[in-house]
């Protein structure tokens, strides 16, 4: 059966200790009020997890959730999210991915796939059209991302199967692994490869021939050519056709905020030899994209010789760059594209992977690891080959891999003697290459991101977009109506942020990729909310989708407060209060005082206590989240 | 000058003190900020006015404001607002009014009047596309206030002026006087008319031949016949077209919530009386209506006879049929024609005036007036011609009018021994006629209402409206997806409550009648939102919209904390609390635990402390109200 309004309205549960699955519809109101991705995921995990479930036992469950707008035929919606409690960051974890996944699934008849318990033995799902198997994963368990999928689509028979899989690193439980699709498009952050790993599952093969039908097929097509007639005339979203993320380099550059040497810096000496120039001269293979996308920002690399990569792993994205570039302050854009293929190989977050060894370095330097514990490398900033050598190690939990594989947080309480402060990581979660010194506002998400340190939370900084008064109209509808300073922090940027807060958040939960559709795109939110309709047939509008992500930014944040967590942990490392010591901000700073307002602020914005962080029983009422009081309530983390 | 997006740009200022006047302008994000009445008043007594103004000093502002959408060619947006403090309360003062003064200032030129100062001697203004001149009042002071009107047209020679004025009660600073426009459309609480009174100001003549142009012509064209040709089907527009408010008061008596005898019943014996079918038969001379509005659901009487009545004057509401039929037990139709006659000649609130005798008789009948003391009038529940000898009394302050005028609270202050427990009042207002323990949603309004106990904070009762799967349709947008009990004062009715409140302000803001746009109207926010777009240019939707109403709600709770007002006088007359004696809803009360727990709730989906009512900083600057929250910090009524 196909739904008439974007969505299947099945949710497939598989419960791998009894190896028994069985399918849920909970209705329409259920995927108005949620959506999908996150908010799904958060009504879940309150409902039926404990606090203080570990995040690598059986009990922890792992949610992939489409959205109701996932795979329609519009751009930019090919998007799913992955959750669990995090074994990174304890919190709630989420992850979301492009690709082809997300979409297959919903053609398969699910919405999303709730997994619990852990198999005896190796398994991977197979998931066709309405249909569900537990199959054997012997064969494939130890092989990479790649090699797994192409082993299962050999077995199947079928090669237009999509597969989401992990690789050794989740199998061995390395704190950041993530999960791929196609070998390139990862649900990068918070673990979510590590839960899968632990439950022994290797992969979920999908294949599906029904795709929901939207309400309007006729309005979504006129729609969709809009926006195809549009999107080139759009600064931002050519720059991403044309370029990709890679891209944004040499404007960070430029702006002396490219985060260098573990953020020692916002500039760094090599950032020509691996911006976008030297990209397409020298490794670009071609653009590539995801399901239903024109603007196709991935890209594809090559690179032969000492750094051979396999093509079927991409090309590293700006934050790969980043991460294994200028916080590593390595130059040599093939060896980033190795770091970035063995990242996709291993099952590894590349943020999190260059973050923790940029970490390492700089304890390293420091004196606070030895050469002896790096068994025998000589780990220092710009080491190309030491970089490339603690990926695999970190992989495999191999020597000092099997510290570094529990991230930067845990490794520098192991290490002590002040090694914290080279933890570049908010709430065990490693920062994306974003400086918040040149955007506070990023500073600001980093700092309150539920699910640590993560740079999907908003506009990237609304300030930053203020300055085009195209971006400006766009954010009108909002009611902010004047331009903000891109270094300010006061109230009208706050404001901003919160307001952009729940529109990302809704982005996330129905399947819509920032990139195609957020307010610095300058794609108007009628338009989007015109789609919206088309798709689900819902007289939505900003009101309801903006409830709609506070409601899941409330669940995820109710779930982290059952964990213990509170403002305290909402905390970004000591270094962005120093100034930057050199590029086009030299002297620049976080205020302390100002950053401390900016969170009460924004605390008071939500409806949350500003000291203990605790929503207002009226707030959660007010989000049609009454029975997370009574929960909160009944968990004691609460008084009212 | 035309504007090309539905408002002049200028606001006019009058000093009758110095009898000067200047223009201001503003410029376009104040407009898109404030939408109009209650919002640019809010902003201009917070930042011009002292805390603790005298209302009926020379101090006191008096604002008569339109909103961007008045007097545009759509349906039902007539109205405007005066605002001041007011008289009655002592708190924000805020009064609507439909008829044709709001659209005629407009086309004169100006989007608002600001009077300050006091006469020496009596005026009236005088305002005509662009230009204004203060004129001498003396000849026409003293006159009733349509003789007003009709002198200053001929004065002036012109019939199509239109004119706002004051009648003896207003002169006599009666504490509920109220404005007319053409005698029978009132700015009727609060007060309003006591303000104009205290400056000498009599009236203000407007005449003006240059609409704004709306910034989409033909799409306003096609969005007014497209409601012309929906209004009809529409279950309520079309009762208030067939019928106008009288046609409400047979379904309140059905299901027992008709206030009788001052709120002590909900059943009148005499409904039938009184109730739309004996009005359309004896008194009913026709439909009259507002500019612009093809509803109509003004309603011309005709009397002769004992109480001829003068039908200039217009015939009475449902508001002025419960006043002064059911609250005061009198079930002679004409009798209470008479007495809405009289109200709207001398300018006086039919609630407040109907209330305040319905009080009067309670205390008449419990023996805390003696007749001694009521000039010889025998004022029971029932009597037809004591009622209508108090109402002139009031008027012109004679006798124990001269107690009565200053409203049942501050009367029963006077009488003392326990008199207050027969006040129906909130803040010092009389309650409109509409039945608490039969719509609590309607209590609690009153009882939290900035400006005292008002009928036109929300839908009258968002359950009520619910049982329509049509209305539930329309909320669906704003995220109310689910039905909810008519009596029920859950967290659910409460968030209906917050959400729908936010957008009856704005309606009042922007000059839009809720009549023709409210929810329960049935016309979907998506409509409306197409309206507001093509009149104004701007690409505002719900979002923007809700955030202007709930800006406006927290300029005038920011004016009442300055004023030492708190949580504790949003306070239900205890009446509510106990059982209704008699009718369908026989037995029914509030409860205490519920109704306290209902304030709580709001109070925190608000941003408000609940036990202080301050709002947080971070809720202010939400609302892009920083300024205010600086302002109530140097006031010293917040700590943060």
């Amino acid at each position: 059966m196909t739904m008439p309004n974007g969505y299947s309205g099945k949710i497939l549960r598989v419960d791998l200790t009894r190896l028994s699955s069985e399918v849920e519809e909970p209705g329409e109101i259920f995927y108005r009020r949620y959506w999908g991705g996150k908010g799904f995921a958060g009504h879940l995990l309150l409902k039926e997890q404990s606090a203080g479930t570990d995040p690598l036992s059986p009990d922890n469950l792992l949610i992939l959730a489409t959205g109701v707008m996932t795979g329609s035929n519009l751009p930019a919606m090919p998007r799913f999210t992955v959750c669990s409690r995090s074994p990174l960051t304890g919190c709630f974890g989420e992850s979301e991915a492009g690709g082809w996944w997300g979409p297959e699934l919903k053609f398969a008849g699910f919405d999303a796939v709730v997994v619990k318990g852990c198999a005896e033995r190796p398994v991977y799902l197979w998931i066709r059209d309405g249909q569900v198997e537990i199959r054997d994963a012997s064969r494939i368990w130890g092989l990479d991302t790649v090699d797994a999928q192409d082993a299962i689509r050999e077995e199947l028979g079928d090669r237009r199967i999509r597969v989401a899989a992990i690789g050794p690193a989740g199998e061995r439980l390395v704190r950041y692994a993530c999960i791929l699709n196609e070998g390139k498009h990862a649900n990068g952050r918070n673990g979510m490869g590590a839960v899968m790993g632990s439950k022994r599952l290797k992969a979920i093969a999908v294949r599906g021939t029904k795709p929901p039908k939207p309400f309007d097929p006729e309005e979504v097509h006129r729609l969709a050519r809009w926006y195809a007639a549009e999107y080139l005339n759009n600064p931002t979203t050519r720059i991403l056709y044309e370029a990709g993320t890679p891209g944004l380099l040499s404007g960070l550059q430029a702006s002396g905020m490219l985060p260098t040497r573990n953020f020692r810096s916002g500039s760094f000496e090599g950032a020509e030899s691996i911006g976008w120039d030297a990209y397409r001269q020298e490794i670009f293979a071609g653009p590539r994209g995801c399901f239903g996308c024109p603007i196709r920002c991935k890209r594809e690399a090559r690179v032969e010789g000492r750094y051979t990569i396999d093509p079927r792993y991409g090309g590293p994205e700006y934050e790969t760059l980043g991460a294994f570039g200028s916080a590593c302050a390595v130059s040599d854009l093939r060896a980033i594209a190795k770091a970035n293929e063995m990242c996709n190989r291993f099952g590894l977050d590349t943020i999190s992977t260059g973050i923790t060894i940029a970490f390492a370095m700089e304890c390293f330097e420091n004196g606070l690891l030895g050469i002896e514990e790096l068994d025998g490398i000589e780990l220092r900033f710009g080491n190309a080959d030491a970089m490339l050598a603690m990926v695999e190690r970190i992989a495999r939990r191999e020597g000092i891999g099997d510290l570094l594989a529990e991230g930067s947080a845990r490794a520098a309480a192991q290490i002590g003697r002040g090694a914290d402060r080279f933890a570049m990581q908010v709430k065990g979660q490693e920062l994306p290459l974003h400086e918040p010194r040149g955007k506070p506002a990023v500073g600001l998400g980093y700092a309150v991101s539920d699910i640590g340190a993560d740079h999907l939370l908003a506009v990237h900084d609304p300030g930053l977009q203020m300055r085009e008064s195209a971006i400006l109209k766009v954010m009108a509808p909002l009611g902010v109506l004047e331009p903000i300073d891109t270094l300010d922090l006061g109230p009208r940027k706050v404001r901003a942020f919160y307001y952009a807060e729940s529109i990302f958040a809704f982005w996330k939960a129905a399947g819509v990729c920032n990139f195609g559709y957020a307010p610095r795109v300058a794609i108007p939110f009628e338009k989007f909310i015109s789609m919206a309709r088309a798709v689900t047939g819902w007289d939505t509008d900003l009101f309801e989708i903006s409830k709609v992500g506070e409601r899941a930014i409330n669940m995820s944040h109710a779930f982290n407060l059952r964990e213990g967590i509170r403002r305290r942990d909402d905390r970004l490392p000591e270094r962005f209060f120093e100034p930057l010591p050199d590029g086009r901000l030299q002297g620049t700073a976080l205020s302390r005082q100002e950053y401390e307002e900016a969170v009460t602020l924004l605390y008071q914005m939500k409806g949350w206590d500003p000291t203990t962080g605790f929503p207002t029983r009226g707030k959660l009422a007010e989000l049609d989240l009454d029975w997370v009081a009574d929960l909160l309530c009944s968990a004691g983390v609460t008084a009212w």
